[in-house]
């Protein structure tokens, strides 16, 4: 069979898969996530020697040690997806509720109703825990999953596949609810990517070659983000002391992640007494600044490189900083939005109207007042889980859990309406 | 200049300006709103005039009359715009608000912000209101629009977005919140759509084609429906007099809209005493029947056609109704599932579980029980405008509002959280 059509029995399967999904209750739901996280736990044998043979092939590859800790299902990794699945059970279930219904003058009581999206199709890259994780959300948001991991991680996550899929069908959950695509060919991504007809999303999450690659190659509707270009503006009236910790968190708490700061923003007015502070700080922490010559000059001794245009649109996504002074707050603001890319913002001021203008002002997905940039993600603001970040404004904008696995029909109960 | 030159120059004004119109009051909005509305009763003699031109080009081209009078911005069609305007400055503005806030166990206050979603490209044909009622929709929302309408109204279009600039000067919103497209070439089309940079939202707004045209060649988001195959189910528990009203509302009331019912779906407990009776029902209405084995029996002498596997899966938009008795229920339910669009759907009965088992199961974007298929209308439902329907499950599902024109951001207000 060739691949296209491979594909579009897969996804086929998945689509029927969603029709019974949407109307299972929550306790069934529930009850097969428990069982997958049981099956994962008593597995654990199994998964790690299959785990192995991707392991052995990653190393004969030469692959960077970083990568191969990535691919590894440690017994700690085990035990993290089993309990993310019941995680995940115990969260509330957004399918089949009705925020409120109005009345039309006719009589007609109208409602939105959230009900899943149908077949939700995901396309990552090396860590096979993404298999748990995205099959978990996906389960509970009653949607089909079309798993498509990377090659180097085929046979763990075909392992993982089995049992989550023994699980489904104790519970009697169809098994074409939780598909892993077992052909390792990218264009199965290809074919996946037109089926307009079936698959209702596509999330990629990896590196923005992957990224990029599924957004310019699908007809299905994709939920995105390239980078992370996040910044931290200390205004000219804030807590210097927080701006110290909140920039030094921003960066240096996990620099590999897409929430960590990038540029750290400061007002004139402050920069002569913050910089050598925050310098300090820094370099304490062991990051690498690259400045704007007012930034340099209030350095002084403290290590520092000049910027290049370039590093103001980088994602370092390491302990690197490009560290600007700005003459405004507009010129902040203006900084964000040109060199930016719209994933998550803040500012450090006790100004009440400052605050309030960077809040109204400022359109990215996530603006935060005195916080942290690396606050930015689902478990952090609350959703209870996250499956991908978006930086479209479409559907979804910033941390994505449950809520954005489904969407919302309108309902209409009436009493024989029709229109004159 | 290229004509991807052009395109991208005048999407990125669009962008900028969409930055000031993010802050903009409703104040602010409202009355450029009305100036807007203002300014077409004003030029009246001056949009005929140029509305002329394109008439007479298209009776020489040898358009279809109906076309011809699409076209035609008669007396009543400058009113209805501009009394659409003023009815959209009197909707309530989406902008800022924020339903709630929920507190972290760390003080961190979440909550997510409604904005709008920045530029939004409308895409059209041979109607010139679109041009101002698409317009007063993204105003409203705080969106810049492109606008680019069919070669036909060409002329139209550009008197109409002079006058609509004009109103917005006097209001000190950027005259780049509203552009048409100069160029008839189609290639313009295919450039806005790939400026992902700077164009949020795309809408078109017509025939399938047109859809389908946009749909493939969109690296922007797009909000479509291709069709709107509808069906109206009459249960063994319906109110047969009502199954009668809500048949005839559906297909004859307006047949050439997307919400007429297409498909009359009958259970096979009742067929014997509905079929007659809605059979000579939408004789008298004009409706020719194309029907299955059971129905053609039942209807007797009752003109009628036998109906094709085609004639299930077509949006006829015209006197022309597909019926089908069915066996059960989950029978009603599978046609819906394999012919349908996702668009509108009702059931007719008195019984209360059969009622709330359609609302559950269907996953259509509409589900109504005991209402016509014709009430499938952001206006009748409520929302107090319609920009466009959607049967993609993304974002919007159904008709959609204001609200549809925006997106949520988290905010945060902290008081100094740094992650641990």
């Amino acid at each position: 069979m060739s691949i296209a059509a491979e594909m579009s029995q897969l996804a086929g399967r998945a689509k029927t898969a969603s029709r019974k999904l949407a109307t299972l209750r929550s306790g069934t739901k529930n009850a097969a996530l428990l069982a997958m996280a049981e099956g994962i736990e008593k597995a654990k044998a199994h998964l790690q020697s299959e785990n192995q043979k991707d392991v052995a092939a990653a190393e004969q590859k030469g692959l960077a040690s970083a990568m191969v800790d990535r691919l590894r299902l440690t017994d700690k990794v085990i035990a993290q997806m089993a309990q993310g699945l019941r995680e995940v059970a115990a969260l509330p279930d957004p399918v089949g509720s009705v925020s409120g219904m109005w009345v039309r003058p006719n009589g007609l009581k109208v409602g939105k109703m959230r009900i899943p999206l149908g077949v939700v199709c995901i396309v990552y890259e090396s860590r096979p825990n993404v298999t748990v994780d995205a099959a978990g959300l996906c389960l509970k948001a009653g949607n089909s999953v079309i798993l498509r991991g990377g090659s180097e991680a085929i046979y763990s996550n075909l392992a993982l596949a089995e049992i989550l899929q023994k699980a489904l069908s104790v519970s009697q959950i169809p098994s074409d609810a939780i598909q892993v695509v077992q052909t390792t060919d990218r264009q199965a991504v290809l074919e996946l990517l037109k089926l307009e007809q079936y698959v209702d999303l596509a999330i990629p999450r990896g590196g923005e070659g992957l990224i990029r690659f599924v957004a310019e190659n699908s007809r299905v509707p994709v939920i995105k983000h390239y980078k992370g270009v996040c910044h931290t503006y200390v205004d000219k009236d804030a807590d210097l002391e927080m701006g110290v910790k909140l920039a030094v968190n921003g960066k240096a708490q996990r620099p590999g992640v897409c929430n960590a700061t990038e540029t750290l923003l400061i007002h004139k007015d402050v920069s002569k007494d913050f910089v050598p502070k925050v310098g300090k700080a820094l370099r304490e922490a062991g990051v690498e600044l690259r400045v704007c010559p007012v930034t340099a000059k209030l350095l002084g001794e403290i290590p520092h490189k000049a910027a290049t245009e370039d590093d103001y649109y980088a994602e370092f996504l390491d302990l690197i900083l490009a560290v600007r002074t700005v003459d405004s707050f507009d010129d902040a603001v203006a900084h964000i939005q040109k060199y930016g890319s719209d994933h998550t913002e803040t500012i450090v001021t006790q100004n009440y109207s400052t605050a309030q203008r960077f809040l109204e002002t400022v359109t990215s997905s996530c603006v935060f007042v005195n916080a942290s940039t690396r606050f930015s993600d689902g478990f952090e603001l609350g959703l209870g889980a996250e499956i991908g970040i978006s930086t479209s404004k479409i559907h979804a904008y910033g941390p994505m859990g449950l809520e954005g696995l489904t969407t919302e029909k309108f309902i209409v109960y009436g009493d024989g309406q029709a229109r004159g």
